[in-house]
């Protein structure tokens, strides 16, 4: 059994294993926090790719290291592009994301996350609300990992057991600071095969990081742009420095 | 009859019910100022949700304080899902704000605000040129709220009447400000049952967050990352200092 | 043959012409990038619109300046939309500048591509991967300008040719940041009769505010404030500073 945290060293590996082969990640994400998710993937080292069309989202899906599937502003035609990704991942093993948004509001919401729950070794990241919304589903996953991200984000995975004691209350007054951890969990995925050690380094970097542009911030505004500088900046020695206390 | 500006206490009384009662406002926006919207929304104390599904818009609404409208990147499936929030609005008493952006360039968008004007009660935002557009409508419009921004926001509903005299020129170098400001009014319609009051407090609020910003940035980037900043740190004592002149 | 670059002069006085005359830029354009698009526009003293419903995209183009395409994030709808706007171009005579995001991973887009490559006097804007995966199509594509970005950015059309040595390395680590060269070409054509120079003026321009913005500052989240800090103060004696090296 895992459990714990990682050590900076740790986590810088698999972060210089993301700026090494920078792996695209496939985004069918929410068009409020596209944005900032691509420029945190960037800032990251790793490579945006955002194709919604259901024509196109398997081909695109293809050469990609990982999928993020963000159910945010869901519309008809990306509800139709899901199962295609779902299918993609599945026959070519690769590692998928799930970020369930708003789930306990919409009946919609929750037959959607049914649906992409049946895929085995999914990465589920979501809130508390979120994630107890969808309890019974993620109790009868195979294979899953759930993220659930808050003042402590803990990761749970068979035996396997983080929790990550990083970030700022700002990390929740600034919209797609959530969707985007997500998309970076699924550059790490790409690169490391045990999905809650990849989801442990890239949530201990984006806490950190989000300390650090605390720091340097006077309100959501500002720490939104500190945010992706601190993460592009983060090294081993700057891990190392936050976690030491 | 209600007429001139609200004084710094009232401001500050509807901004604290806001933070206090923390309204979700359930925006359909266009997809450039979905971002920033959400930004100034929780930058307010309020939370975005942004579906646009059909099949979901209706539940979302549900446990929503406000509903936006807003027409700027209308599609074929936003265009469906408005007739849903209308009823939503209708059925339930939820305050409405309609943002008609550029109706004065597309038959479809004019379509549409007729549509929209059909409800009562709804606050309407626009720029001179989109009201005047829209003259008929909104003369015809029952119970409607007009809000037309500019360098002086003008706030007419029946006989009361507000004349916002702040803000700055740069808040319309920064594309979704004016954008955001709608879905303000709709926080503010959440907790106020003035919808004139309401959009008097929001914009009073807003414009002195411009005031402030412009002193602090230097273009028109890093006036939108101080906006955000500014109004989450707007207080009484801050609104009282801004309104003495 | 024209070759080379453009004087400072040159470049002020196109990006003069576009302050004055503040065309409209009709934008189809990806969702992840609307938004600083959009702002670049407004810095660059241009006006944008980001309409996409089938049914008005003809009548938005009417009165704009010019028309961008750009394919990041196409859907069934956007897909239907493109050939009312290549219709308005041709019909009306209007400069469309179009981006091939990603070309080289869809056979969808390439297939779009296709189509949109049949209009004369297209100017075309991609990277090296995207230019090279659509070499076929543009060369047999008439009256074509070629616009390859990069390290040094080159435009060719017909006997003409400009390389721009201007930009920073942190252009390509913003999201939207190539596409919003698109949109200022774009711009540029509304006013400038010859694509060429239009788009030597754009680039010229958008990289020395590039230039600008990473001296100050320190990440990719600065980065992108900065840059668009750095557009708006653009004038003839810091592009001749600029250029002068």
């Amino acid at each position: 059994m895992t459990s714990g945290r990682l050590d900076a060293r740790s986590v810088a590996a698999v972060l210089a294993r993301v700026s090494e082969s920078r792996p695209r990640v496939q985004c069918l994400t929410n068009t409020v926090a596209q944005n900032i998710t691509a420029n945190m993937l960037l800032a990251f080292g790793a490579i945006p790719s955002m194709a919604i069309h259901v024509d196109e989202v398997a081909a695109m899906a293809e050469g990609a290291g990982a999928i993020l599937i963000n159910i945010g502003t869901i519309n008809a035609e990306s509800e139709l592009a899901i199962p295609k990704l779902l299918e993609a991942a599945r026959d070519r093993g690769k590692p998928l994301v799930f970020d369930p948004v708003f789930v306990e509001l919409s009946p919609l919401r929750r037959h959607i996350a049914r649906q992409v729950l049946r895929l085995r070794n999914l990465v589920v990241r979501g809130n508390a609300t979120e994630m107890a919304a969808l309890a019974g589903e993620l109790d009868a996953a195979e294979g899953v990992t759930r993220v659930t991200t808050g003042k402590v984000d803990r990761i749970e995975r068979g035996q396997s057991h983080f929790a990550i004691h990083h970030g700022h209350p700002l990390m929740t007054r600034v919209t797609g600071v959530g969707c985007a951890a997500g998309a970076l969990i699924a550059a790490c995925c790409a690169v490391e095969p045990d999905p809650a050690v990849a989801a442990a380094a890239a949530l201990t970097a984006y806490g950190i990081a989000g300390e650090i542009a605390a720091k340097r911030s006077r309100g959501p505004g500002s720490f939104a742009v500190e945010l992706i500088d601190a993460l592009a900046g983060i090294d081993e020695a700057t891990l190392a420095q936050h976690m030491a206390g």
